[in-house]
């Protein structure tokens, strides 16, 4: 068969001296040992760190000086080169000067629209000693002291979450056979697996029945004699568990969202009344777990852990916390009460690469009982033998990259008390901001911020008159009006570059004829201050008046 | 309830002068100006080059002067300092001086255990300029250029596997709605979603059955008519395919184990025998999917893919090939013969950490139809949204960093040439070394390599002649005795330190009764040679002769 390949392509016309051979090869490997040749190399690295920044500093926002349809008419070629077309240093000055211009600058204190920010300085250096040591943390073959060290730092922040004894930490700290936490690659991976012990737990095996892990969701149905099996969760729920009960063969139809109640939070009552008409009216239904949100994404808001916990316990579900957003909440003396019966959860996401300020891309998930997670443990011949101390035994992947090492050293630079502040700063700016939209008339206070994310919307006050006395099919039509300037203003914004929110929909008082859209930032920035939030507010008049006042009228005159 | 948490340990001493403030973090975010600081921050990245790279000098294999027990007892500490304990400088130096030498040196060329090894220098310069970039691919809205240069980088190794003609090319390139491949964390997750992306194809929505993602497997099997699901894959097939089918709802005894045949490819007439059994014994099994494995990970081993492909379309099951590890031997003009019929299969895995060369932790799918992992979409209201071009929508993991820069970059730097040269090295090395093996009275080489790996066992002549006339019984007991010494002799010579083969455990003629323990090579290091790996068998025979001798002269006159 034609196994040809086509990468007979000519060199890159200019660079007809770069040939790969052994020698160039053997070069790319050696670390040099020349003073020049070290020099160059470190050359580079101050090239990467500073004229990034020189980027950084000039773009805020989403630059939009080539559209979308412009870079990808671009970037079409797709033969690779049978030579080397570039050397080291070239490839640097292209990132730098052809693809970071048209990045993302999410360092931007403007850039206020998604849970991606700024990291500090420091982060960069410990990823390129991570890369640099490239020790894989599936095996201890491959990782040794970094498995140790992965242990003892999930173990601290198992301890600000669930603040067990000394004496039980000494004993689970460095234990081979417990799992206190796994690192994974997000938020989204902490929920599958979490989802996934529950569901091995629930369907354990028994008499005639190896497990669900074994036998799979059919079999497992017939030998507890059930029917389906649910997850429940608020409307804010991260569409992440969806995801997941699709991937474990649940259904991601079965997550079943429950209304939102006052503040933001889920309503305990449509929750309880929920459960209660599973259980009479399907008594083959299981209820696997249930899902208390701390920081939902849209809105920041956070569901009364203590209840939800008491609730579960009740039923007999796995209670699961998805902090990924909320989770280092628990640094802030001030503020950590919001967070309070977290401790009670069966397991619990926090995302590194969201409030820990951590380089992309990691994930964590922590587990009240150290030994929750066997039920997800997978062996091999060659790796992750029977009773050694491999991480990757109780993980979904293999390979995996030392993140730890990077939040060991971040919590040893920052203190505790440096991600208080940085979490103080977000949750004080997000109530000033929120002050700020409501006394502007053109706004609308949609979601008000309970930790440091807040959603609103161009509301001009006529319209907001109107909607008052509007009946249900009124108030459809001028919602679908605003949710077109909504969307206008945000795009505009967006594209013109200087700041950036982000917009979502949402709906009021759980009505799905009531879907809003929202402007929704999230303020993480320890350099967006209250003065750069009340400059995006004033662009967002200006662009409003300039380009979108026009939708309104029209819709003011035909109500 | 109590949400104390144990955070107000004093500073470690020493360092009261380290306090966390606004001041302070503030001088972590931005990137320091004067002259002064920007020289110490490159001085850090010098000595994480190079500071590093002395330790690797040093270090050969997995050192052994702490002992895992007495590393584990110096990271016992769960409480985390209120103020900082140390400033960036204070931990590169403890990174590279108490962490780095209890690490593994995978760079080492007398590393030879696992698929993990030396990366090429500028490895660490492109993982540093994606930290610092911190793009979140996502969604655009957080990468913008990024989303279309992976888009397009992806369109480049399609093309090296599927060989599609350039109008194909030019079509899906930038299409918002195609999808050529997607960046994952790893092998087992490409794995993961190949098998995700079957089942939803095999039990997509019908009449009155929205599709096995929304409603569940055991939904599935109901409206489709069937009891179980199976996955065929040889016994050299990874475990992370028995994780799939756990993970995903079918079962992982549901993954059928088909023999090894003659030169340790799949046993095509066991495979056809197992689905004539299947399709005429079990009506109701559905043969979701085949999988071809190019470069076993444990013995480097091909399938013969062509005559897989023809069996999968035959019995109407997805065709995967986990090309994990044996990929990249595509970009060898001397040796992608060995790959044909890769580009039949309906789903490829390649792992970007193995035989391309990338830091920790990358992994990819490649998909033959565009639109095949349509079935795995997901959206949300506030990314992802439909009709984006969004590339979190068809991937498992939501936020994720952006390796296909990585990837980009050193196909440039180095050219398709440069990745054959190294495959080729990786080729020729491992047949050189089986020979050596074969040459030596005390070896016995297990599985000859067909790539870059193999396996072989301390056997010496006269266990050799016994085994050759033993009954089974016999044989079970010197074989036993053999693993008993190849175990041994692993652990011995990975203590030593100065080199490190793995071990796994290999039935011979698919015998459950004739379990080996062998020891196993991995040559992926371009520095590497013939003579290095001679000093590691020489190694081996003075342990051999030194320690392990005795137990095998009891065990002759034993028999």
């Amino acid at each position: 068969m034609n196994q040809q390949i086509a990468i007979q392509k000519q060199p890159h016309p200019g660079h007809a001296d770069l040939v790969a051979d052994w020698d160039r090869l053997f070069r790319v490997f050696i670390c040099p040992k020349g003073r020049a040749s070290r020099a160059t190399l470190i050359k580079y690295m101050d090239q990467i760190l500073y004229g990034l920044n020189d980027f950084l500093k000039k773009n805020v926002g989403i630059t939009e000086a080539a559209s979308l349809k412009d870079l990808s008419e671009r970037f079409t070629d797709t033969v690779i080169n049978e030579n080397p077309e570039k050397k080291l240093a070239d490839v640097i000055t292209c990132l730098i000067k052809e693809i970071a211009p048209h990045a993302v600058n999410v360092s931007s204190p403007y850039f206020v629209g998604h849970m991606t920010s700024a990291i500090p300085f420091f982060m960069v250096h410990l990823k390129t000693i991570v890369s640099a040591l490239n020790q894989n943390v599936v095996k201890l073959e491959t990782s040794k002291v970094v498995s140790v060290v992965e242990k003892q730092v999930i173990a601290k922040i198992h301890r600000v979450i669930y603040n067990n004894t000394e004496a039980f930490y000494q004993q689970h700290v460095q234990n081979a056979d417990s799992t206190l936490g796994v690192f994974v690659e997000g938020g989204t991976t902490a929920n599958l697996t979490a989802m996934w012990a529950a569901r091995n737990t629930k369907f354990k095996p028994k008499d005639g029945f190896k497990g669900v892990e074994a036998e799979g969701i059919a079999a497992a149905y017939r030998a507890w004699d059930i029917d389906r099996c649910v997850v429940l969760v608020s409307r804010r729920g991260h569409y992440s568990l969806r995801k997941a009960a699709g991937v474990l063969g649940i259904g991601n139809e079965n997550v079943i969202p429950i209304d939102i109640g006052k503040n933001n939070r889920i309503d305990l009552p449509h929750l309880k009344r929920t459960i209660r008409r599973l259980q009479t009216e399907e008594p083959r239904t299981c209820i696997m777990a249930i899902v208390g949100v701390a920081g939902a994404t849209e809105t920041g808001t956070v569901d009364p852990l203590e209840e939800l916990a008491e609730i579960s316990h009740r039923v007999g579900a796995h209670f699961h916390v998805d902090a990924a957003w909320g989770g280092p909440t628990l640094f802030s003396k001030k503020y950590r009460h919001l967070l309070d019966g977290i401790s009670l959860a069966d397991s619990v996401t926090i995302d590194g690469h969201k409030q820990f300020y951590m380089p992309m891309s990691c994930g964590m998930l922590y587990l009240k009982d150290p030994a929750a997670l066997n039920v997800i443990a997978y062996h091999s011949n060659y790796v992750n033998r029977m009773g050694s101390v491999d991480l990757g035994i109780k993980t979904l992947s293999g390979s995996r990259e030392a993140n730890s090492l990077i939040l060991d050293s971040a919590l040893k630079i920052m203190g505790a008390k440096g991600y208080a502040l940085l979490i103080d700063h977000g949750i004080e700016t997000a109530a000033a901001f929120a002050k700020e939209i409501k006394k502007r008339d053109l706004f609308e206070l949609i979601t008000p911020p309970v930790l440091n994310i807040l959603t609103y919307r161009i509301c001009p006050p006529e319209i907001k008159a109107l909607l008052k006395t509007a009946d249900s099919d009124q108030r459809r039509i001028i919602n679908e009006k605003l949710n077109t300037v909504n969307r206008r203003l945000q795009r505009i914004q967006r594209e013109a570059g200087a700041s950036f929110v982000s917009r979502t929909t949402i709906l009021r008082d759980n009505n799905p004829d009531d879907a809003i859209v929202v402007l929704r930032s999230v303020i993480m920035n320890p350099m967006t201050t209250i003065a750069i939030l009340n400059e995006i507010l004033d662009e967002q008049e200006r662009i409003f008046e300039r380009e979108l006042k026009g939708l309104l009228e029209e819709q003011a005159e035909g109500v």
